[in-house]
């Protein structure tokens, strides 16, 4: 097992990385203050750890709510949900409360957890790949608005994340690939070695082998800690984890939520960024192929729908109005392994990047 | 007028208070740090103020939402309008909220700003008596769940606070009233000298003299700041700004909010609980109708109602529940000045207090 401190003053927190954690409940127990336990958790992962979880903390007043599956609930009516079963429960401010499930759970559950009461803590077990690298660092947490995407919540960070690689082996291959993108996005903006290990052994990591992804979940967070640390709150540098996700934005919402998985669109999304700094001289043409050669080889798509033309993303985006008053501020990258933040976007450039990757 | 800065490190924040504030926009446009402006307020302060404020703020990109008035709107479904009404008018990170209305506007507001887009910044223009001494010092927002009061929210500062005591010549005399029970708190727990001067002055502050008020809205705030900056997330001493309100709660509770207004509750409630200090041989009989005459004076109510049993106080309370397993933390009076927190309730006293009480 690794542990990972994330490096935030008095908000601080460890990550605990391996397999087989999730049993070992002396890693998540002194991080309970109190005596009552909440745990949250949806559908599809109840059936499979909720009564195992339950059973390791034994020594608690435990209850527990169970979401519907999917981003279409991450949204303020579910939240509420959240609160009406911790009351009935009469849980008060001493409460911990456990997100058991990936992104969507982790979300809304570290925003209850902020809310509730003014605020109570919460620890997060991660069951899939995204989530152990993308949502288990850096304290975002919030609901959708109909009209936008988490357009609601806090920075909140947790008590303790507990990353248990062998919680995947019931994860669906096409989500392992989901959250691969996340992983190769490390490479790509911050760390070049990272990116060749990757070359090395994204079959394993597609294969679901525990020791690589360990490593792999270990080197994402690592790399987005020490982003994080420098950025709490998306100020500045912080925008770079944001790499393909613009482009991939646009996808996801055009296609309905759901319909592409988040990191699917990442993956898309990241080509085009790939391919606009190709195209403004920062990457090579073999770069960009390594990009994508890396994403293919992780069962990613690497180009947008084939519906999805200039004029929609520009409509999405909103670049015509934001390339007026240089409010388009997207994230490229200055070399692999490097990301830059940049508002002098060329949108003759843009409009051959979105040509070329549909 | 006078400035009280409010000390919670880089949280830190001033309150103006004064007559004939509202019109210098010099005070708050310093505390906006982009182009866009959201004024939330309520149908019974939008004709009276926010076309005044409006054009106070002709330089900036001006918005606003009118809620519905009253407590039974402070709900997560009103906290989304707010929500919906900031994406249709595109507001972004760099938007500044400026809460115009009393508490409930307030809470709101300020909730809103921590929760949008994770985090904005946000102004208190207070326009009741309540919401100057209460809500404007502390950063208590939030909204109710239909199960509890204020179970929903967030420890979050304002920018600045403008207390402008001209505001109040609109206000009925019932909530002047309501507020000057909050104000006469400050005295009981923590400043005896103030409350000598709340006896010899309370007929100017009902009469709305503002020099009055403003003296009083100015030592309430300090009073208040100084508990809040010791203890910013009531973990300790911020306890004692309850006084008077686990009984009001409990009358707000049985009446239906909005019927008592919370500060008549609070007012019979401080009674309940200088009664039993009184009982508890902490202040004298003479204490006592010194408080219940002063609150008189204020035309506040000093008794519970006559439908509030002691069984139904028990009940509202949790008493039986809590006192067995020493959890019914009652705020009391040491000396008449000076609260203390205490755990050690005895209940044939309390039951003699539900029966004086009403």
């Amino acid at each position: 097992m690794e542990t990972l401190s994330v490096a935030l003053g008095d908000r601080s927190y460890p990550i605990f990385i391996g397999a087989n954690l999730f049993s070992h409940s002396n890693l998540y127990v002194p991080h309970i203050h109190g005596k009552q336990v909440f745990i949250v958790t949806n559908e599809t992962i109840a059936p499979l750890y909720l009564n195992d979880l339950k059973q390791h903390l034994a020594d608690f007043n435990v209850a527990s709510v169970i979401l519907p599956d999917g981003e279409s609930y991450k949204n303020l009516t579910t939240l509420n949900e959240i609160f009406t079963a911790l009351l009935n429960e009469k849980h008060n401010r001493t409460t911990t409360l456990i997100a058991l499930g990936g992104g969507v759970v982790g979300d809304m559950t570290g925003f209850a957890a902020a809310c509730y009461q003014r605020g109570v803590n919460f620890i997060q077990i991660p069951t899939t790949l995204l989530s152990m690298v993308d949502s288990s660092v850096g304290g975002k947490t919030g609901v959708n608005h109909e009209m936008g995407k988490n357009m609601i919540g806090a920075f909140y960070q947790p008590q303790a994340v507990v990353a248990d690689i062998s919680l995947l082996k019931t994860l669906p291959a096409r989500e392992i690939s989901a959250g691969l993108a996340e992983v190769i996005k490390y490479g790509l903006i911050s760390d070049y070695d990272f990116f060749i290990w990757l070359e090395c052994n994204i079959e394993l990591l597609v294969q679901g082998d525990e020791d690589a992804l360990s490593f792999a979940v270990l080197r994402s967070c690592k790399n987005k800690a020490e982003v994080v640390a420098q950025d709490e709150h998306e100020g500045g540098i912080r925008a770079i984890l944001n790499f393909g996700h613009t482009f991939g934005h646009a996808i996801e919402t055009a296609q309905g939520y759901g319909n592409w998985l988040h990191g699917e669109a990442v993956a898309a999304g990241m080509v085009m960024a790939a391919d606009l700094s190709m195209r403004r001289g920062d990457i090579s043409a073999n770069d960009l192929d390594r990009i994508i050669n890396l994403l293919v080889r992780a069962k990613l798509p690497v180009k947008a729908p084939q519906d999805m033309t200039a004029e929609k993303f520009i409509e999405l985006m909103g670049v015509d109005k934001k390339v007026l008053d240089g409010r388009l501020r997207l994230v490229l990258l200055a070399s692999l392994g490097q990301a830059i933040v940049t508002s002098d976007v060329d949108k003759a450039l843009l409009l051959q990047t979105f040509a070329a990757c549909r």
